[in-house]
């Protein structure tokens, strides 16, 4: 029995992932003692994965061992379980790796069997997954939003960061999101009702920015020139929550240039992870649920079908092309 | 009745402050309705002024108008007073100006008068002052550092820093500082106690940083380069208090080029700034105090004596000339 996966060969340069991944044909992995055997049936793709295929070593994981069939979050149904907690047709969410099957230890991978009755089971890899986790924690944990404050979120049509303008609005604050080209402004303002929306491809960034009269939240996951443009716009003790930094993954180092701001407004900037809060995920998901069932939290997909096709997916994380979750229906 | 001041007339270049500041003979104030009129002892000269001598408008503080006289923390007695709440003959420190006297409104200078029970009155300007309390704040409650921490301390032999270290020990930490030449290193480990000095101008700074095995608080006064070698040798979840940028301040903006630490390690990095704690100053200064009586917190004086000798005095914070707190006795 065999099936396809894809393995990491090289190091990839940019977004050009063909020469240094490549999906092959091996042996379907044979489930051990412990292991749960799962049927891919979507895969969630994610910016940060990106950084551990360079051979950075100060990165918040080590490099991924060229060689390794590529890891990552993955949903679908148990196809074999040699684990008590798991049982065959259970359907199941956790990191896995981008193949037609994930063999899992459910100890180390965060396997997590899913409630099949929510409305579309996809949002499991969207709202009530780590990107809620992640908007949740940094919107009203690491940020401390509190209602009526101003909360800016970058790569705000990305899947954190839709999720993150919602939490901020669904707290009772005022919210602005930048994201590339006039498109996704509108489905901004108008779909989620952001009240701002900067598009970072316009000429105007900087009046957006001002216009804003202070930015109480940050929410950013770029870095980059763009976080610059934002440190002289934060209101005096405002929270920066910086959950990632895709402008830079490929190269050790970010450099920013007003870091004087963070002292002159009194700023405090804490960066956090999805794994760190990994543990707290049922009470996490429980709030999400209750938003995403009253119709206050949504995700929409841009869902790729076909294994074969998760390069060209991945490669829109980092051009912009995505509007929401990006996943690949195996 | 006359007597001197220095007045800014321009804004100085590096740290030749001659040509921008100059002594000028002038009418001693006349304190109004509400005015307290100070006949200052000793002035206490503070990096962060540097700041305000520029024309910058992105700091904490606006710019100083050419032509103000330059205001500064002085101490010194009453001599006339038309507010109910100071006598003359008090002991009183505030917020006045380079100049044998200081006209002052109590409200907005926050004159305190002083206990000159206190073994050394010039403490009020050293480890009952500003400085400690900004270096209170810093490690007990921005830093959060716990018994055992390992807290390194930049700037670590001028006078905040010092208080840093002090404090750090005090509260259980393992401490490290860092400063310029091996005369205050030896300083730093003989007198003050602390586990490890680490010198800036020597070739090993790297080494030492690393040798620090995870640093768990980051108190610091000079941002730059030095912070960029700090950032990779944070341990994870790791404080940064930052009190001052004195590597910076003549021109707008701080270039740091490690910011992805940040995030990599899920650093804190928080800005303060002691007018915003001025108000908690009875209570910082009891725990102070308590300390300093004890023996286990204590700051020595680079004292400058004659107001005229002002300048070459107020230079020396910028060349590292200083060993403790800089103040010129009037």
């Amino acid at each position: 029995m065999t099936h396809r996966h894809w393995r990491l060969i090289a190091h990839p340069e940019g977004t050009r992932f063909d020469d240094a991944i490549r999906l092959e044909e091996a042996p379907r992995p044979d489930p051990q003692d412990g292991e749960v055997l799962v049927r891919n049936r979507w895969l969630s793709l994610d910016a940060g994965t990106r950084m551990w295929m360079t051979p950075r070593t100060d990165g918040y994981q080590p490099p991924l061992p060229l060689g390794i069939v590529v890891p990552g979050q993955a949903m679908g149904e148990v196809v074999a379980s040699r684990h008590p907690g798991f049982r065959e047709g259970d359907w199941v969410r956790g990191f896995g790796q981008w193949a037609d099957h994930s063999c899992v230890r459910p100890e180390t991978s965060g396997l997590t069997v899913l409630d099949p009755r929510v409305d579309d089971i996809r949002q499991y890899l969207g709202v009530l997954g780590m990107n809620g986790w992640t908007a949740y924690v940094g919107i009203a944990e690491v940020g401390r939003a509190q209602p009526g404050e101003t909360v800016l979120v970058s790569a705000a049509a990305g899947s954190t960061g839709l999720l993150a303008l919602q939490i901020a609005r669904n707290l009772g604050c005022r919210t602005a999101g930048i994201a590339g080209g006039a498109e996704k402004c509108r489905y901004l303002t108008g779909t989620i009702g952001a009240d701002v929306a900067i598009d970072r491809r316009a000429d105007d960034v900087p009046e957006g920015l001002a216009a804003l009269g202070g930015v109480n939240v940050y929410f950013d996951n770029v870095g980059g020139p763009l976080l610059d443009a934002v440190l002289p716009e934060m209101a005096h003790y405002g929270r920066i929550a910086l959950c990632g930094l895709i402008a830079d993954y490929e190269e050790a180092g970010t450099i920013v240039r007003r870091f004087d701001q963070i002292l002159m407004r009194r700023l405090q900037v804490t960066g956090f992870f999805s794994p760190d809060f990994a543990h707290r995920g049922p009470e996490l998901t429980a709030i999400l649920r209750g938003w995403h069932d009253e119709g206050r939290l949504t995700m929409p997909f841009d869902e790729t079908v076909g294994l074969e096709n998760t390069l060209a997916a991945y490669a829109r994380l980092f051009t912009g092309g995505n509007l929401g979750k990006v996943i690949v229906r195996v």
